[in-house]
C-alpha cells in the first residue's frame, strides 16, 4: 500500500523550507548561548544541572510543549590534578588528561619506568613480566575517516586498554590520545573497568607528546622514567537528567518521531561540537517543521543527560518511555560538519518514504548510503528494541581533531555547515512527521 | 669596481648545491634531535645549559671549528602555577599563561571584577577610576600576515600593556593571546615593566577563551568576576650563554659572515619553530657551503642564548665580539616555513652581489623585496652598529598560530619547507662567504 501522499508536504514546500533553513541562525545561536552561558556541563555535576535549567527555558521560549526535566541518579567521577613529566633520560612535561573512570595516583604522584607499545595488540602480546608494575604507554595509528569508522577501529586502546592493563598488574596506563590532530590538547573519554577490577590511573597524552615519547623510547639507552599525577575522585551517585520538549502532532494515535542529542559534555572544553551542535540542530529543525504547519505525528526532542560518562540518559529515557510508540528515532551527535549521506533504517514497507527523503536531501549534496542506520548512543536502547532509525551522517573527517579536548569550543562551529544540517533535518523531519502509518513498525 | 667574479661559485655549482640542499635532512634531524633530547630550553635555566652542551657536541660532530660556549649572567624569571576561572556570571575555566616578567598573585590567587577593553587604545582612553583595582582584560584584532607585520602592529598589548596597567593601579592584566590560531593554547612572551614600576600579574588567555570572555562581558548584566592565580618567581642572576662555531675561511683578513639563530626557547613547547629550526637551517647551510670547498671568509654560526627573555645573548655577543670585522649579518628566527622574499642590506657598492644572490634564489620561488634588511634580534646590535644584513624572509602566515605556545613542537615542521630554507641559505652564504671586499663596510 502506498504512502498516503496527501499527508506529506509537496516538493515545492519542502524546497522552500530547505532553502530557508540554509539561512538558519537558530542552531548557531543555540550553540553560542549554551557554550557561553553554561559552558562545560559534565554529566552528574552542578554544571549539567544548570544546562538543564537553561535548556528548559530555551525550549519553552522556542515554543516547544510539554517541556520538562526528567532526573535520574548516576555514579559520578570527576577530574583532579593531572600532570605528567618524563624525568629520564630527557625531562619533558607532557600534556595529559585522565580518562573517565581512571583510578588515582597517590596525591604526590607515582614514578615508574615507562614501557611502550606501538598498539594494543603489541601490549596484549607482551608477557606479564614485561608490564607488571610498569607505567605502560600504548600508541595507535588512527587516521581521519569521513564516516568516523577509525574511532571504532582504534578507540579500543582507550575503551578496553585500561581494564586489560589493570588485570595485568600495570601501575598506570598512558595512551596516545584517540584523536587525529597535532595539538597539545589531550583527548579524554570514558573507559571502564570490569567487575572486581581495581581501576588504575589511566590518562591520554596529546599526539605531539606521544610522538615525542615514542622518539624518546626509541632513543633511550637506559630506562625511560615518568612521574605521573592523576587525582580524580568518585563522588558516588549524583543527579543527572534528560530534558524533553515536544511539537505536539495532530494525530494522538500516531507513533511519534524522537530526535535526540546529548546535553552533557566533557569538562575540558565547552562542548560546542559535542554536542551543543546536535541539540541546536534538532531543536531548530523541529521548530521549522512546526512552523510549516502542525505535523501529524508528535516530534519529541530529547536532550539526553550523561551520555559521555556512560549513556545514562539514553537508558533512563528507555526505562521511562520505552513502552511508548516511537515511529522512528534519530540523533545528531557527530559534530557540526556537513551531512554527506543518509542511511534509512525504515522498513521496506516504507521504501517510498525513504526514497522521498533521499530526494529531498539530494539538493544539499547528500547522497544515499547503504549503511546500517544505528540512530546514535542515546536512542540506542530504542533502536535495539526495534524502533527504526534514520541517520543523517555528518562528515567526521575533522571531528576527531576536537573530540573530547579543551579545543571543543564555539569558534570551531562553521555556520554554513551547521545550517546545512538544519536544512537536512528539516526536510527529513517534515516527511517523517507527516507520514502515514501504513505499515507502522 | 666589479665583484671579483673568479672568487664566486659559478651558476652551475650553485644550482647543484641548491638542488642537493632541497633534499636536506640535516636541518630536520637537528630540530628533531634538539627538541627530543633537550626539549624546552628557557633562557637562564638548567635546560638551556643542557641545550648548550648538546649544541657544542652537535656542531663539533658536524665539523665546525672553534666551537665553544660563551657564558654570561642574566636575570631569570620562571613560571609558577597558572590558572584562571570566571566565577560570575557564568563559571568558565580559562586557558591562561603568564607573560614573561609577570608579577605574582598571592599563592591562593586573587579575585576581582573584570573590566574589558577591545584594544589598547580603548584601555588608554578609559579613566583611571574605571580600571583601578580591577582585573583588566584587553583584546586586539591581530590577523595573519605573510611578513609578520601584524605582530608589531598588535603586539603592544603584550609589550607595553602590563606596564601601562601597572602604572594605573590595575590589579592584574589579562590579554588576548598575541596569536592568530583558535586553539586552547595561550601564547606567552616577554613583557617589561619600567624602572620603579612594580610588576602586576599579567597573563594571556587563548583566543577561544578570549572570544568567550568577550561574549560574557557583553552579556553580563552584573559584574564579571575572575579568580586568577599566577605564581612566577624571579631567580635573580643566572647563567646563560651563546654557542659559537666556525667554518674557517681561507683569507684571515677577510671580514666574516655571521649567521645567527637563538638556542633558547619558551618553556611551554619544545621550541621547534622558535627557534630550533633557525639553528638547524643555519648550521646545515654553513656545512653545505664548507662542503663546496673552503670559503674565502669565515662563516661564524651564532646560537644565541636567552633571546626570548630579553635578547641577552645578542647583547653579550656584541659586547665580546662587536669590534671584530663582520662583513654581513644574517639570522633565521621566524619559524620553518618557506623563504618567500630576500631583502639585501648590502651597500650599493655590492649591488652586483645582491643581484647575484637574488638570481640564485629565484629558482626557489623567492622574489626580491624592497624591504629594509634588519637581520633579526640577535644580530640587532651588530646591524645597529653598521654591519649590513641580508634577510631571507620566511612566510609568517602561520607562524603566529604556534609562536610561544605549547604547540611549538616538532610535528609542526614541514620537511620540504625546511629544506627550501636550507637551499636558500646555502646559495646565499656561498656567494657572501666567497665575495670580494672590493668596498667592504
Amino acid at each position: 500500500m502506498p504512502i498516503a501522499a496527501q499527508t506529506l508536504p509537496d516538493d515545492a514546500s519542502l524546497a522552500v523550507a530547505r532553502d530557508a533553513a540554509l539561512q538558519d541562525r537558530v542552531a548557531l545561536d543555540f550553540v553560542e548561548d549554551l557554550t557561553t552561558e553554561v559552558g562545560q556541563r559534565q554529566g552528574g555535576t552542578e554544571a549539567e544541572a544548570r544546562a538543564r535549567t537553561w535548556s528548559v527555558a530555551r525550549l519553552r521560549s522556542m515554543g516547544f510543549a510539554n517541556v520538562r526535566s526528567e532526573e535520574f541518579q548516576m555514579p559520578t567521577w570527576v577530574r583532579g590534578e593531572e600532570t605528567a613529566e618524563l624525568i629520564a633520560p630527557y625531562p619533558h612535561r607532557l600534556a595529559i588528561t585522565a580518562l573517565g573512570n581512571s583510578g588515582a595516583t597517590p596525591a604526590g604522584g607515582l614514578t615508574g619506568e615507562v614501557v611502550g607499545f606501538a598498539d594494543l595488540a603489541a601490549f596484549d602480546a607482551a608477557p606479564d613480566s614485561a608490564v607488571r608494575g610498569k607505567i605502560v604507554y600504548i600508541g595507535h595509528t588512527m587516521q581521519p575517516t569521513q564516516d568516523g569508522s577509525s574511532y571504532g577501529a582504534f578507540g579500543p586502546v582507550r575503551f578496553v586498554g585500561p581494564d586489560r592493563a589493570a588485570r595485568r598488574g600495570v601501575a598506570a596506563l598512558v595512551i596516545r590520545s584517540i584523536g587525529t590532530d597535532s595539538h597539545r590538547n589531550p583527548h579524554t573519554g570514558n573507559t571502564n573497568f570490569g567487575e572486581g577490577v581495581t581501576p588504575i590511573p589511566a590518562g591520554a597524552i596529546s599526539n605531539p607528546d606521544a610522538d615525542n615519547l615514542e622518539r624518546v623510547l626509541e632513543r633511550a639507552s637506559g630506562p625511560v622514567r615518568m612521574h605521573l599525577t592523576l587525582t580524580p575522585r568518585n563522588l558516588g551517585q549524583q543527579t543527572s537528567g534528560n530534558v524533553i520538549g515536544e511539537i505536539v502532532g495532530s494525530d494522538p494515535s500516531a507513533p511519534m518521531v524522537i530526535i535526540a542529542c546529548h546535553l552533557d559534555s566533557w569538562d575540558l572544553g565547552t562542548g560546542a561540537i559535542d554536542d551543543a551542535a546536535g541539540c541546536g540542530i534538532v531543536a531548530a529543525a523541529a521548530k521549522r517543521v512546526a512552523d510549516m504547519g502542525q505535523p501529524r505525528r508528535t516530534i519529541r526532542v530529547l536532550f539526553a543527560g550523561a551520555e559521555e560518562v556512560g549513556i545514562h540518559g539514553g537508558r533512563a529515557y528507555f526505562e521511562r518511555h520505552g513502552a511508548e510508540r516511537h515511529f522512528v528515532a534519530m540523533e545528531s551527535d557527530f559534530g557540526a560538519d556537513r551531512v554527506w549521506r543518509v542511511d534509512s533504517g525504515l522498513p521496506v514497507t516504507h521504501a517510498a518514504l525513504s526514497d522521498r527523503i533521499a530526494r529531498a536531501l539530494a539538493p544539499l549534496g547528500i547522497g544515499r548510503g547503504s549503511g546500517r542506520a544505528s540512530g546514535g548512543a542515546d536512542v540506542g536502547p530504542l533502536v535495539q528494541a526495534g524502533v527504526p532509525a534514520v541517520d543523517l551522517q555528518q562528515d567526521g573527517t575533522d571531528y576527531f581533531n576536537l573530540h573530547h579536548t579543551p579545543d571543543d569550543t564555539f569558534d570551531k562551529i562553521k555556520p554554513d555547515a551547521l545550517a546545512q544540517n538544519v536544512a537536512a533535518w528539516t526536510v527529513t523531519l517534515a516527511l517523517l512527521a507527516n507520514s502515514s502509518d501504513a505499515v507502522a513498525p
